[in-house]
């Protein structure tokens, strides 16, 4: 671990910034600059959008990266299935991979769940207290009993993911609602974390305890240094094998 | 529970049998009769194959179908990308799915797991001892403490999968791997179990404990009564939202 | 499954009821008799009390118990340590236990789960909406989107639980918590749900939703038909081993 | 993570290597003192054996540990309850536990597990690989596909704990078992790793990959920089609590 810098690629759909005016005044240099000023100092970091050429995620890019963010929202469509088939690719072989909000309903985030991952949602202002529930787990460190949003959408149960490998957080809604809202994956080799909150209308990725968490879970996806294994045919055997009749 | 009668359709690829005489002479019927012949008598049994129209899987036979029992080889590609949906949104809507052997490469659970599902072989007669590590699992029921199949394929891994939700079985192997082989999921409403034995050229289907471990398994995947959830735009608030500035 | 009748054990600590008048008032016979109200018609219903000579736990009562379940309060240092172990051992060789509420601080709970279980609590006649977060589970059947209880005791994390090998529920609070209320594990051949409501100055038991939640686990939580597995000296060996200098 | 120092407790029964000259002629320093030689050079170490006052685990000695290793076989008896309930205080808060070999008998293990931790066991000199079957784990960083040892004690399944939060490693012996080898736990705020080779008979600790596995571990295990949670009373609420009547 120790000293290891991490190779950060921020991708931002980068639409609502443009195109929304209340958007861009929290976000004038778009959401990207923002998450990205919470990562740590031992971060290199790239951006990629949507409407760079291939998504920003070339081929040299993603073998590049050791933990990609995702950031997407009304544009999901819009990703090409052979930019998410390679990132699909590079997370199998270790990359980590960050999703944020309204990813959940990304094309690579379904891809790696295998399921709708649908939810509720509800635009109202309403406030989010976000508990953690696995206080020594690496992502929750220096985050404290939780972390409380004044204004967020709501996002509620059911969630439609498969049940976390580890579940970190659950956040409470004013409105009544709870959501599963830190979740862990392995998939391959690579570590995925969906992470709630961030919607577009509130300066979210400006919040201290937010930022710490993706800090924290960049690390924490950061991959290990492993082979890919070998698959497939498998001879000579390792021990012999009797013949049978 | 109780006395419900529990509606399996089986799917068989149903190639080998046509093609191949060594597996033919050990399922002249095909395999599907024969995985059909250990299920209870609490069971109601549909036949499909890859060559009947729609590969049987009709939406009428989905729709009435609790459980579906996977049997793929040689001929992954052509199911057709339409039905493997229709199949996949029937799991997320409760339908159990039982993934036998070499249905770890199907479109349908590498769609449902988010991997490649890729995995060591080897055909060499060799001695498969499965090991039962979660006694008191329902799939379990009976089973003792290993089964003992004197001649199967070799499965190794890393076997390419998220972390089973529950490990019932793990493999030993005469040429020296293990192998991860009674897994569960869940997938939206739906259970999948994932069961490794039974490569074409062994008579595996007709062995007691392997028709018990496949017939508890339905019984476990077999939908509970659960309404869909509600996704989408939750408006009214089940709370009061305080107005906020 | 199907037809067989399940022998469930009631413990109720029983105190409250004879020493606090609005608690008799509303549970007039006892908690444990509104428990076993709820319960299918396919339960044989034992009652124990920790009043009665052994708790009501007596080897007898114990090896004939499939599922027991577990309500205890303010006196949970007065059960024995002999029949906690008892009630350990045969959780250990497949008996199901229901631990409700209060029961999280039960020297039985705290055993099988290896953790202090401690968490937040309020007495502040608060709201409490239960939300279904796995709703194919077989304990969440027939319960809807989530259960609402006008007044509860408040419960919020951190919950010191070992991660429950499956989280059906979890509450929201009025106050601003939220809580993993239904939790299930394995531990030996044995399965626990912990089910979070029923403070006893609530009619919490009398809730149809609440009631079907604990019939459920009750059928979830009933043993399989399984042998205690064979530990220790292991010869000779399966397979021949070879030799060594 | 980057450049902490790892202040490590390595806790060793020491006395097979006293009284048996075949252990004294593979550890003469004790094994102890092989399991800190395969330690990073980011390890502060301290020793601890059964027969020091108080086991080596004062408690300035425990507040002190960030993780502590435990190796224990004839003695587990001998170790003082309350020695075990102040290592167990120290795992809810944080400190990082590994278990190695026969420590799955000890007083330790079975408190935080909940379970007997019961297995079956073989000294007949045969081969173990121990198969990484998650390899994107950072306890597998650096192992490759697998482990061979060419003779060890054989552990085989049914291993009575509950099941793993992550299971990394799963052993194959030459006699016909398979072993959950490698297994990740979290208690409280503490992460536990069992790791099952190392019988006394046998130079496993010189091994470089077992010793790599064990480095890792204790990487692993290392606490993260978080407050024990508040429990308990829970006033006043964090949000406005409506008067029932």
């Amino acid at each position: 671990m120790s000293n290891k810098r991490i190779k950060v690629t921020i991708w931002n759909e980068f639409r609502h910034e443009k195109h929304n005016d209340s958007v861009a005044a929290i976000y004038p240099q778009g959401m990207h600059t923002a998450i990205a000023e919470g990562l740590g100092s031992d971060c290199d970091i790239t951006f990629a959008t949507l409407d760079d050429a291939e998504h920003g995620l070339t081929e040299a890019v993603l073998s590049e990266t050791d933990v990609l963010t995702w950031w997407g929202h009304g544009a999901h469509d819009e990703v090409s299935d052979e930019i998410v088939e390679c990132v699909y690719n590079r997370v199998l072989r270790g990359m980590g991979l960050i999703v944020l909000h309204s990813g959940h309903f990304s094309k690579i985030f379904k891809k790696l769940m295998g399921t709708s991952c649908d939810l509720k949602w509800r635009e109202a202002d309403e406030k989010e207290r976000i508990w953690v529930v696995k206080p020594g787990h690496p992502i929750a460190e220096g985050i404290g009993e939780y972390i409380e949003l004044p204004q967020e959408e709501m996002y509620g149960e059911h969630f439609d993911i498969p049940e976390p490998d580890e579940l970190v957080m659950v956040s409470w809604f004013e409105g009544g609602e709870v959501f599963r809202s830190g979740c862990c994956y392995t998939r391959g080799l690579g570590k995925i974390f969906y992470f709630r909150p961030g919607h577009e209308t509130y300066p979210t990725y400006y919040n201290p305890q937010v930022r710490k968490v993706i800090s924290n879970a960049v690390n924490w996806a950061a991959p290990v240094k492993a082979d890919y294994p070998r698959y497939g045919h498998a001879v000579p055997s390792l021990e012999p094998i009797k013949e049978k009749n």
